[in-house]
């Protein structure tokens, strides 16, 4: 892959989540920012100042300066925007606004969001890097079907994201029956529109965010599903979930307690997620960790400020691996994994360096 | 019961829990603090003056006044106390004191303690308030193997009240097969020696505490257990449990998964929730709450900072009641429940209440 | 003042400071809450209805319970409210609707308003309890020139009133040359529209708050200035401000530098300091507290949450005060008072109750 | 200077402040880690070892990795070590110990030191970066007194160091007369043993911490103070402190008011500000950061998580500059700087560096 030759868009750029985009491109090696879009109200300015408040503050929120280049581009109108000249485009905006938008751009270029907006459409695969790339298969389908030239592949649930890699190994190897997840999830999460108040999380746990427990039980089925003549098949196994809010920065920290088809020990379980993923990871892509899966011993971790940014967060650690006793061939296990490196940005952008790498992209 | 009869010796007394104890007894209808106990080093002092720290700082760490008589009085060494006069003894020292000391007291009058010390004995119940009393036939049996006049019950871990609470009615209407709990454990619960420091919690989850997942397992099932010819028989449920330290003052947050041998409706399963403990709170207990479970149907609650403070810490707080589609007959809950108030020492003297009026103490 | 013989209306009902309103008024014994106002979205539904969000969860954020009676009102859209048969009008608007809208209802009706809008008016008194009640001459002046039957009397906004009353016995006996302040201020302070998201804050401070520090030195020497001649004089002293936000919910912490004009000892200034506001508490108003400044001497105190609710939140507790080196006659000392209850609501009502019992109100 | 030629000791190695010296130490350029002492429990255990906890967690608290070569060394008693061989000893010990420590190895090498145990005594500098290096003079003083070969130079405390090098610049253009600073301090600062509870600090401010605001006040004074006939004067300006504990992990921010003997405009003051210690940066010692002081124009910076690893942490940033109305020739800013980093080891090592280019190490 030449030296950054794929051009790509980063729609709803000024929100957070298009903000983790733009500081995950800088010195990109294959992929260079060309053109910014998103609401009207932004369009038209240089980014710079479109992220300007009233007040004179800058709403750039990435703790990554902003890019020189980049402050210089000028913002479009996302509902305008041409995809002449593009390869790609990220969408990093709002699930209502991404069912509107994605469809525009997909009509001619690939498309990699983290909206949920076509997460559970029968020919949208939801790519998880390493775990399901067999999906691909989708994607003739989805161009066939809808008669477009680029397609439409969302990244999973920020939620979903540790959960489905760390279950993916153990299916593979001891078949999966049971999954029961309480998550401890970080404020970054739910972005800054409205976000999460000070005045909910501190001295305080909420446990319940909205749509996120149905999100992961049906996404975390359809990563791990088969495709059968074309068609995805979810995982059988029943997934439950409960998830909660801490006054965590970042980082989602996940209980996870499964139930498999084979007795797996301890030992077993940790060499299966150990091993995960060697063939992804020789692949070299540019966003791509290490290791997939870190599996710690000891005894107090994972924990989210100390493991969220292992693998420039790009790895999921997996620790306090133990049997579980309430459950036929019970495993239990924590795992930290970053929500908006991983579970967002970064993530999607691993997954178009694979797409690249296959052709579907550039 | 006539005014303030009973005289209780509280050991462990400059202790977090011992205050509370304090706190608590302060204006008790029946009991009155008559003696205090605490390690050598504190004997022989005024207890406001146990409490002074080389730099002046009182260490009374609850937010309750001290009582001005209880300051007065004078701290005897825990290991030389005499029972002579006390009707009840509550314990609030660590497990490895209470092992040495309760046995002392116990020759002579009833103790209630904190500490795990005798928990895992089998002729030594672990009470609940209005869960278990049938288990005090224990207690003429640990008289007579131990020849003692007075007796030792320990209060559950403050992780397992709630937990045992909320699945008692769920066992006696629909029969209760496997419990998964994620913990989500307040700061207070480790106490202040050395207890949790800000630079491990702030920005922070810690998944792990040491001995608490076992005693949770192990606790809950000798709740739950029947007696059967005198001996106490653990329930067959299978319990696994995941602990973990969040950023919170006081409240365990608890995320629960049971199976059931009988299906039950969210509706069936509330009723049984809502329902239970109107016995014994019919009995008027000095500290006992208008509802031993609250179920509350606002779809983000509990929270342990809104709501750990209900019937005066009383009370657990069980919401987000939902099915669970991984378990046979499967259901999920959250619930809250105060850590240092039921979970402790005002638990503990709801036990006494109880105990004396079925004549066990005074 | 016979039992609830007040008629009040809240305006701005549905926010924050509308619902802390509406708790500190359930059993007041002088006043009743006749109306409820908010804006036009809410206008024509029950209270209770209002304050549901879409997605069912109740918007009622204050500790309290909502008062079944308060719950069952209907809302009227504020620009449209009728002040006939209403004896006062609370106003818990922004800054902006408060310009419009306090003046429709101070035609008829006296109006004490938690928004800044007319503070920095001439003959507009910004009344603190116990401090400056004789700017209350400002009222007729400012009835005459308007041509109002009513009148707006805002409170001090919520830092400075820990500020200036502590201020005002050290000026009565010192004479107070100069302030330099630097707050530590609550989540609370900024409600939740936006408010302070925990991103911001949680480990971290963020030492800017918009418009906070020119309040604060504005309201300060007008709290403490002096009529003359029917013209409010501010005082001469400097005031400087450094305005911070820290992870705190409720409480603002103060750290005070004062130059005074006469050398005062430590204990002559905590004397000054607990000598104060007798005559005023001596009135026995309803939501007066027992002491206006409570002065403490351990040496780690005040803390916000230690005691912010000392008098119901009405209490400003000063501690850590010493001599200052770096001043002429120079004192410095640590404040915590409550922003929502002393430096709101409950110091709004508070107000109200001595303007009734002077026959402004009624 | 050739490749690591320096041959360090870390004594107290096995605490943070120890521990935060070996993370710097990793691949410096010039110091290789010779030897590790510590107390007699852990003497002769490799460091691995001395780090575990009974529990079998490590105690390895510094977010770097522990270097491997590191590890393997043996724990000598911190009484006893030799040192032979030795080019400098980095001292982390507690106050008490260091009084004892210091001066058997002062004897033979110079030692730089965390410790406050000779920060106050005449003939011992208390060296900032780029500030106060002509304070070097005092070595020899303390040489010829003492009968050493080497020689004890303390870092200042972790909250004088940035308030000192902001002060810097402002009193060598303009004049120092008077410094009023409010600090909100880091929980990292009170480091492990005890440390900060978090039952203590969250949702609170405690606005105490033992002997801070006297260190702060008499160590800004020598820092800033000149030698005149070898004895050092300290500076004449009035210093007054309040030091304040707040919810953050690392990263002490301060509020400062400082009168000057010279009018300075907020322009003059920040170029003051941004031109100082160029020629000490221009030296280009490995832990010496880009500038030493970074002016910020953002309204509402510095903030301590975003601003305290500026520079690896040693550059303090200056923000919110402000002309001060109640001082002569007032001004007022906040400034954050890193407290482990700049405040403590990373700071003490850079001042080893500037000592071994002058001849005083090596």
């Amino acid at each position: 892959m030449p030296s950054p030759s794929l051009r790509v868009a980063v729609v709803g750029a000024t929100g957070l989540a298009g903000q983790q985009f733009l500081a995950a491109l800088v010195r990109h090696p294959w992929m260079q920012v060309a053109k910014l879009a998103a609401s009207e109200r932004s369009a038209g300015k240089r980014y710079s100042q479109a992220l300007q408040d009233p007040s004179g503050t800058s709403r750039w929120f990435v703790p990554e300066p902003l890019d020189s280049a980049i402050a210089e581009l000028k913002v479009e109108d996302a509902r305008e925007m041409s995809t002449a000249g593009l390869d790609l485009v990220f969408s990093a905006v709002e699930s209502d606004a991404a069912r509107e938008l994605e469809p525009l751009y997909a009509r001619h270029v690939p498309v990699i969001s983290t909206a949920s907006a076509f997460r559970y459409e029968p020919d949208v695969p939801v790519f998880l890097p390493g775990v399901n790339l067999d999906h691909a298969a989708l994607i003739d389908r989805q161009r066939a079907t809808r008669g477009w030239r680029g397609f439409v592949t969302p990244g999973p649930n920020c939620t979903t994201v540790g959960l489905a890699l760390s279950l993916k190994p153990l299916d593979d190897r001891f078949g999966l029956r049971r999954v029961l997840m309480t998550s401890l999830q970080a404020a970054s999460g739910a972005g800054r529109s409205p976000g999460v108040l000070a005045l909910d999380v501190l001295d305080n746990v909420v446990p319940f965010i909205a749509k996120e427990e149905q999100k992961v039980e049906i996404e975390t089925r359809k990563i791990l599903g088969r495709l059968e003549q074309g068609v995805l098949r979810p995982h059988d196994a029943a997934v439950s979930a409960t998830c909660t809010r801490v006054a965590v920065l970042d980082g989602h920290t996940e209980s996870v307690f499964v139930a498999l088809e084979k007795k797996a020990s301890v030992a077993e379980a940790g060499q299966a997620l150990r091993e995960f993923g060697r063939d992804f990871v020789a692949l070299g892509l540019p966003s791509c960790p290490a290791e997939l899966i870190h599996v710690t011993d000891e005894p107090d971790r994972p924990q989210p400020r100390l493991d969220r940014d292992r693998g420039g967060g790009m790895t999921t650690t997996v620790g306090r691996l133990r049997e579980d006793s309430a459950l036929e061939n019970g495993l239990k296990y924590v795992l930290v994994s970053h929500n908006t490196k991983l579970g967002a940005a970064k993530g999607a952008i691993l997954m178009g360096e694979w797409l690249a790498t296959k052709g579907y992209v550039g």
